[in-house]
């Protein structure tokens, strides 16, 4: 897991993968599965939809602090799984045989078998719509893993695959960020 | 362009493709790319970052009213041209050769082309953030188009294509919404 630009991080989120959010709130880590999620920012800040319904919920108003993991295709099981459980009767590390790795900024856990991981500061709380605003402090994104396609949930049950890349970067350079180049 | 479930409109945005969004000023119509946009709830609701720098900006505050059209694969060259150019000199419509269809609920029209379209009304604002809240009113969907394919932007100048489907509707039933089925 090497350091990763910051200023390109929100590069790991825009395309909408589905993405895991890990929490500690000072006793335990903690792992959801999210995939209503957006860029806010390019410095790079994001946008969760969650609430009280997620036991991480009161970790992450709690501690104000976050880690947003990004799995690959061939975790889609475990991430399903973390999904349709919950944290309160499961240790979610343990059960689905994941590494916590001590991140630099905050007290929630990066996730060692993920292609990247962002370390976030909860910058907002919108609570009428169940949004929590993060802004990321760390990146990092593991360059040795050979499998790199993310997955999108559809929310039927259903998920796509990454597929075929298109480079449209010549028509898209006035428009692009400083910083992703 | 057939009528889509209200319910199961959520499932177009979910994934997180690049979509058009049109309004219209109440003189003429126009069009903008975005990416920076989740499903905020399943009735459905979205959120969608844009701000003054937006021409479009202006005609969906005033007007309280979008269409949120999802385009595929095919059409990338259009939706990067859409997204580089701007409607006070354009118009975009004639300059893309996308033909406006007549919205039901909203003055916003419907893209012809695209695989599907959801009449949105502005239910929040929320300035400090530059995000704006939708309410889904109408859905249609394309039943007889051959690419179904979305695509992805990654923020860099790239694009990933929908790839592989992956069926997770046994271990994701408990979680489904209701209406989805």
């Amino acid at each position: 897991m090497r350091r990763f630009k910051l200023s390109k991080a929100f590069t790991l989120i825009e395309s909408g993968p589905v993405i895991l959010v890990t929490t500690n709130d000072g006793k335990k880590n903690n792992i959801m599965t999210i995939s209503w999620h957006m860029v806010q920012d390019f410095t790079p800040k994001f946008v969760i939809v969650t609430g009280p319904w997620n036991e991480s919920y009161a970790a992450l108003i709690k501690t104000k602090e976050c880690v947003l993991a990004i799995p690959t295709v061939d975790m889609i099981d475990k991430v399903v799984g973390i999904g349709t459980c919950s944290g309160t009767q499961t240790d979610k590390f343990k059960t689905f045989d994941l590494t916590p790795l001590k991140a630099k900024h905050v007290r929630a856990p990066l996730i060692k078998e993920c292609l990247a991981n962002i370390e976030c500061r909860v910058v907002d709380v919108i609570a009428k719509h169940n949004m929590v605003v993060l802004s990321g402090v760390a990146a990092y994104f593991d360059t040795v893993r050979k499998e790199t396609r993310t997955f999108h949930a559809v929310g039927d049950g259903t998920f796509v695959t990454d597929g075929r890349k298109i480079d449209r970067r010549t028509m898209m350079k006035a428009k692009l960020s400083d910083g992703v180049l």
